[in-house]
């Protein structure tokens, strides 16, 4: 650690930075490793995205995403002043971060108004957002079986704090892909005293969704993306829904014109065409199911799973091994090295040509 | 200040939001407020975004902006190491606030290393993102020309600090519109031992631009972005040239995918086609000098620019009143209440057409 540099934040020095799946430039490989929707966005997306590529782009966009802000308070039965959008849900997680948790002293033990906490595993940018903001962490495991802990298992734990200033719940889980009931989510919420985050990124392929917590409790924020489930990666467009008090917040910390313009209009676009995506939600369960039942047959031990992915333990040989294998069949899937998932692949559900190309590269590495 | 939320930081309760110019939603205005360039981008840019609204939609961006900084780098002759991408240039601000300055607790004496510094009047974002990250503010008055002071006259002034962690210095000036010699910044530069970041939001309207500093010094960033000099506000790009190890920092806390991937495709398609842009440059320039005339002999004090405004102090009426008058004669100017500008009124530069009918109506309001 000698000659670092001065100018920079010592937290900055000891970060690591958060690591994004892959994003081949190699041509033809089946792409099943960042969770993206194996569908274009809707043709009336597609056409309203052109018909704005006009001199328009010269001006700011609307800096406080008013028109798509009134288009999903409609859907969720709220008011504008219950949402708050960002550059990805990404942006609005890091928001939350820096709006809700005091940095911790590093000479101090970490009060609960310096902690983010959240499950393990679950989306791993949270303790990069911890260390970000220089804020202690409170990583907790899920159970074995990546089932929710109730609340008195959790105090009996000893280890969570229903008092943290920040707790992020990926529900559906990631990577594990199990969905949690409202009832328990709710249960959860209750118990706890800081701001709960109920990150729903993947929940357009859940049999429930909790975005009522977020209306009910004063103290529940709802995450959701368009990028999964409404195939928008590309223009980054995520928000959340919660009381007011804290979206005025959050909105106070973000930059002006966060949210770019083509990506509120496409927002907006997707929003006038949900049976476009509502098809293919079901027909990204329904290749989820069937691609469950094949790799268990091929000996995988598929967790169940209700989102656009699955994660499987693969027989034969370690996990790690597979990813490369697969590689080599030209399949990209995503391993982590976290312990809980190691021995795990999280394999993006593609379409069933994809789903099919995958099954046959297992078939052909495990003869 | 009773009841306030406990589950946000107090911090954040003490914020005033900035304000960003008005983006008017009747039809007919003529928007000479927020320093958006009047034409619109090259049609080899909208070309480009055109033929990119496809299926790649549901893929994420690149996460690095791996061909926006390559083409950057080599216009302007570093590394690709030495460019940051962000979502308008305004989180690159906001990143280095993060990644340099030590929040500060509230019951020392800020140190230097807690301490954003800069000049007023400028960019009035600089104080907004240091009290979102909680630092100390060290605002230091220009000369009242909105000329830079020397070293020795900030050394005079004893209210400069020069170890102070980050300073900003808006260049060309906004909103004064003054243009500083890149001989002066370097000898800012050289005296100051925090980062510099030189803000060229507006350069490409002015007699030079200070990039090469960046590259000079190890602890000089210069920002710049695509949505004045090119057109692309909407689509939220803009960027850093500098030090490795400085770049290397920032990077570390940025959101993974921070810049949507239609705003990299048309950054880069405009970086192909800078000749049109040029003729644009010269084209506002023109205009420029033509209205400062015309304004001079309509009794405003208006003083130099290079950029694409002109601050100019109105007669007859306070500029507040000017502000509203114009705006019963369909012109949308800024005005801002800072006391050093509160007596100006800042105009963008519009197309020919959008001046004259300023004139005619600064001519009929003054008759």
């Amino acid at each position: 650690m000698a000659n670092l540099n001065p100018l920079i934040r010592p937290l900055v020095h000891e970060l690591h930075a958060y690591v994004p799946g892959e994003q081949p430039k190699i041509k033809g490989l089946i792409k099943l490793n960042t969770n993206e929707n194996p569908y274009p966005p809707s043709p009336k997306v597609l056409r309203a995205l052109k018909a704005a590529v006009d001199g328009r782009l010269r001006l700011y966009p609307n800096p406080t995403a008013e028109k798509l802000r009134g288009k999903l308070a409609k859907l969720h039965g709220c008011k504008p002043e219950n949402i708050l959008v960002g550059n990805g849900s990404d942006e609005v997680l890091a928001l939350a971060t820096r709006a809700f948790v005091e940095p911790s002293s590093t000479s101090k033990i970490p009060s609960p108004q310096s902690v983010v906490q959240y499950f393990t595993p679950s989306y791993s940018l949270y303790p990069v957002l911890a260390e970000i903001h220089g804020t202690a962490k409170n990583g907790v495991a899920l159970n074995a079986d990546f089932t929710l802990p109730t609340v008195a298992e959790l105090a009996r734990g000893k280890k969570w704090i229903f008092n943290a200033a920040l707790t992020f719940v990926t529900t559906p889980n990631a990577p594990g892909g199990r969905g949690y009931k409202t009832s328990e989510l709710e249960k959860m919420c209750r118990a706890q005293k800081g701001v709960v985050v109920l990150d729903e990124a993947y929940v357009d392929f859940a049999n429930e969704n909790a975005a009522k917590l977020a209306l009910k409790f004063s103290h529940v924020l709802v995450a959701r993306t368009f990028s999964k489930a409404y195939s928008l990666c590309f223009q980054r467009v995520g928000y959340f829904i919660g009381h007011a008090e804290l979206i005025a917040a959050l909105d106070k910390i973000r930059d002006s014109y966060n949210v770019n313009g083509l990506g509120q209009i496409a927002a907006e676009a997707t929003l006038d065409d949900l049976k476009y995506y509502r098809a293919n939600f079901k027909q990204i369960i329904a290749t989820r199911e069937s691609l469950a039942r094949t790799l268990t047959k091929l000996g995988f031990r598929v967790l169940p799973s209700q989102t656009n992915f699955v994660l499987a333990r693969p027989p034969l040989f370690p996990a790690r091994e597979w990813l490369q294998k697969l590689r080599q069949e030209k399949i990209l899937v995503r391993w982590f090295s976290a312990t809980e998932v190691s021995d795990y692949l999280r394999i993006t559900i593609g379409t069933p040509a994809e789903a099919a190309a995958l099954v046959k590269a297992v078939r052909k590495i495990a003869r």
